[in-house]
């Protein structure tokens, strides 16, 4: 070790656990605004004020171990963000997991990008299983507000395809500046999940089932009543077709 | 060259060029059935009936040339899946296009899949590009069916997301033994993007004016009109909602 005493001294007042904290904590606060292949040991070595030999004490696997655990770490913070109280209007409740996603999209931004675009430097399989996970977190989460506890395959694909659409939507609204404003993407993206209920539930009878049970909880001054009397006069012009 | 003569004089007998695209063809098609990760050179030229140094003189990079290669040949063959004449009910051109696609999916199953799910360990940011620009190449296309020359940011948010979704679909699809039949899974997705033109039609002006362009093309036993039809029982559960 030849770091200067006073920081081999501020080692000491942190535990083990308190120090792999602070080593994640500032891990992931490079890996969120900058693509992993930017990011180096010592930059975060530094940015957690040690030396770069204890960052390897901590992480012997180097960087791709500090990345891997960052990323486990911010996977877990992103499946608290689905948790939310199965009462009251379905499309409000996702509304609210929405807007907690969307805040971590922003907060993670150039992390987030790099790592759901593929073909970054530290993406391995063990990656891709963390985001594999987090999805079918979420799948299951909107399942649970959306009433099938068993759901058939072709629900479970419609939420599954709506959950790559939110992804691909939050990958081009960082693109975009974070334009237009996030809460303008959330009611689009609710909007476009109600549709596709709708369209889904045309042919397949278990999600009828379940869009009549929602349709029972909603309010007519809630995001399905507004989406619903916009969609009056498009489906006008469709008249001729009926 | 340790070669036997009768596979010296074999390589005589194809040019340059005609070499080059059978070690390609060999290749590809070990490719897309195999994820990129059990597949060696040697594989790649047994399959073509040729020694490995020779694999290395036209692919001198190796295994990753290859790869690469084989992908590159794979994208122009997809692009051009795209390509549909522009007349004719919309939903219809697009419906022929999902049809080569989904053909194209089922023919490369396993690495379309290795491909599409990242972590793979033959992905770099070129194969990423690669994909990229497949996917660039198809909202182009569907823009120009959609009638829309120069989209608004809406429009185009709304096709690249239908975009993904039409590949978290393939994935799911190919994930459970290609059930549904690949029609039954073409007509849904167009179920989806007639769904998701009319919610953001509801919202974006210019989607609605696009959205008015293309009722006029459509036919009442095509996927709009069939759609609408089933759709209105669906609707009458939310009249209270209105």
């Amino acid at each position: 070790m030849t770091s200067p005493a006073p920081a081999t001294r501020a080692y000491r007042r942190l535990s083990v656990e308190e120090r792999r904290r602070q080593l994640l904590a500032a891990a992931l606060t490079l890996f969120a605004h900058q693509p992993p292949g930017e990011i180096s040991l010592d930059d975060v070595a530094e940015a957690a004020g040690v030396s770069r030999p204890l960052v390897y004490r901590y992480f012997p696997g180097g960087k791709p171990q500090l990345y891997e655990a960052a990323l486990r770490s911010a996977a877990d913070e992103l499946e608290l963000c689905f948790t939310e109280p199965p009462s009251g209007p379905p499309t409000e409740r996702l509304s609210r997991v929405l807007d907690r996603y969307l805040a971590f999209v922003d907060e993670h931004d150039a992390g987030f990008s790099a790592l759901l675009r593929g073909g970054s430097v530290a993406e391995t399989s063990r990656t891709t299983a963390i985001v594999d996970e987090v999805r079918r977190a979420a799948a299951e989460q909107i399942l649970v507000h959306l009433g099938a506890d068993r759901p058939g395959p072709r629900l479970r694909m419609m939420v599954r395809t709506w959950i790559a659409a939110v992804e691909a939507a939050s990958l081009i609204w960082l693109d975009e500046g974070k334009q237009p404003a996030a809460q303008e993407l959330r009611d689009w993206l609710i909007d476009h999940l109600i549709a596709l209920l709708t369209a889904t539930a045309a042919t397949d009878t278990e999600t009828a089932g379940a869009v009549t049970a929602l349709l029972g909880l909603e309010r007519a001054e809630g995001p399905v009543g507004v989406l619903a009397r916009r969609v009056v006069p498009v489906m006008d012009d469709a008249t001729r077709l009926l």
